[in-house]
């Protein structure tokens, strides 16, 4: 049974351990991920040439894909690293940013989950819809639509694709496509801060970097975003100071945080 | 006549109707701008795949190119993603970071304005001298000079391309080649941060997409700027808090405090 | 002798004097290095593109190579412009982050130091352990070892190179090869904010840019860092506030901090 405990446990986890987290990921959010990687307690690298990527994919705990600004090239890459990722049994998370906007978000995304070796899929609903062939054309990247909606793609992306799908939100859900996780907290800034569902992915590699259970390490990671999320939010003034407190958070958030704060529940 | 109530009116626009904002824009900004943007209470795109490009800018309310990351990879999508806003009849910021301090700044930007399709032109009194022909290099991409010569380009440039141009400096320049409108307010620490002036630039896409009349779009964006720069000031020990205090400002603004910190007047 | 006095008369100097320092560096740290050159008092830009590498590498004084985000185009781009630079008689720095933790890394970290021009070294001690070949791999690029092994391998790059290396720690290390400074203060956050390391490294170009010593400028940078990270730490609550107060202490520190929280000694 996952729980708040898990939540703890795994943030307790990463930071004892800081994992290495690869990411190939979005110009828009590099610096902003590797400091809430840090702060977390992980070790961030960035890197999308493939001349390097076999070294240091084996070298992380974890590889994070993230189509936020993409090229043919970086596809390639994101290509590449995940199937360097799957020979040598390294958990990979896919954010599909944008998925639903573009024809070539959508199919990429999905052409990295057909060739295997994506553990989790962490999305806003309308990415998720998008995917799961289910939503209409998202309206940029922050759209936010009904959450049974988003449910119901959910699990079935992750049976098509037999991984873990995480849907951001005012209730982040969380599926391994037959039972579902419900986790709430969090705050209203979050959708303000551009690259905050990024951040989101990114700790979920993390917590899969030290958690064989990729289902609890989804819900943890997700219990993460909320717990800080809520601590920050008491000492802002505006987006611009939650994204500041934010990353303090997620280096301070305590064990009570996540009690008084984040509520994890089986639906 | 374009006053204060107008920079009310459309920053109130802005938060009321989200409008989409794409950006083709430099490395350096683009997670300050997307933040600022989604702080005004606008919803940034930021992707440059001529692939995707025509979805995107469609979905879009405006588009923003700026040039301060160039590369011709980058100049090829701009030209795309500037003829597609055309064809859509979707107003085009052009931001000519840098131009005068290289030959590939300067001549991307006129070869932009030349093809038609751009709306409005913000940049600093250096750039717009150095494309209006009558200013010298620019000493890096943050240099001030005399007003009075800005305003002269300005209204040479505006003619020429038929457009609207914004300068910004202690005194801001809007003018569409005949009027002219000087906004003051801001704060001295603008310079200190990077990538204020692209955030300038953001904000006038932003402005674009929910007003018709261009101008007095251009006017209230330098407003909305020069009224945040203020509120943030009064909060901020260094360019480091008031980066941090101005994207806070920019969701919070009210009509009081442009009434108290911004003056909009016709030269 | 190189002391705490050289280390407040380059600070001064930067702030009287504001060096154009044209960086070629990684996606994840552009925002927070062109903003802490600007706090220190520099002009920074960034520029890529070979097409305007000349005559920006010409009107700046002095380059910054930082091989974080690295791919064949940038490296080509990196060569060019310290090609250029060497030609103008402009100083080089060379950040190799994650030199160590793939052969991309560290070879073309070496290429660059053995095509000359190369005036300072910054990195942290693995990396500049693996450029000696003393060194193992590093675990992602915020890896920290014994000092004294840094020193060993500083000197003897040094040597090799005819370059001053600094080497970022707990105790920072600056040698020309033969003397070797111990700088001290700084803060334990600061491995936990991404690109502290490239900031000390676009700081050391600001301080070469306006002081003909290149020792003197390499152990002023990093005493510079060591003030403005003493400083900050006093009022942080975590690395996300710490990153924030750092900005505002670069523009802030005096005399009297550098006084009070660093300490410069020949070993």
């Amino acid at each position: 049974m996952i729980s708040r405990n898990t939540v703890w446990d795994n943030i307790d986890k990463v930071r004892g351990s800081g994992p290495v987290v690869h990411s190939i990921t979005n110009y828009v959010v590099m610096n902003s991920t590797a400091n809430a990687l840090l702060s977390a307690g992980a070790s961030p690298i960035m890197a999308h040439a493939k001349e390097e990527l076999e070294e240091l994919v084996i070298l992380s705990g974890a590889l994070v894909l993230n189509i936020g600004t993409l090229s043919p090239a970086w596809i390639e890459s994101m290509r590449l690293g995940a199937s360097i990722a799957a020979a040598n049994y390294k958990p990979v998370v896919l954010d599909p940013v944008g998925a639903g906007a573009s024809k070539l978000r959508t199919s990429t995304s999905l052409s990295l989950l057909e060739e295997g070796g994506i553990s989790l899929v962490r999305g806003n609903a309308s990415e998720i819809m998008a995917l799961a062939g289910t939503g209409a054309a998202t309206r940029g990247v922050d759209s936010c639509n009904d959450t049974s909606e988003a449910e119901k793609s959910a699990k079935t992306l992750a049976k098509k694709y037999r991984c873990i799908v995480a849907v951001s939100g005012c209730i982040d859900v969380v599926t391994d496509g037959d039972t579902v996780y419900h986790i709430t907290g969090g705050s209203e800034y979050m959708p303000l801060v551009t690259g905050m569902g990024c951040i989101a992915t990114a700790i979920c590699g993390a917590h899969l970097a030290i958690c064989e259970d990729r289902f609890a390490a989804a819900v943890s990671a997700m219990g993460c975003m909320a717990a800080a999320g809520g601590v920050a939010e008491l000492a802002s003034n505006g987006p611009g100071s939650f994204a500041v407190q934010f990353i303090d958070a997620l280096h301070n958030v305590t064990e009570n945080d996540i009690n008084r704060l984040v509520e994890v529940r089986v639906v």
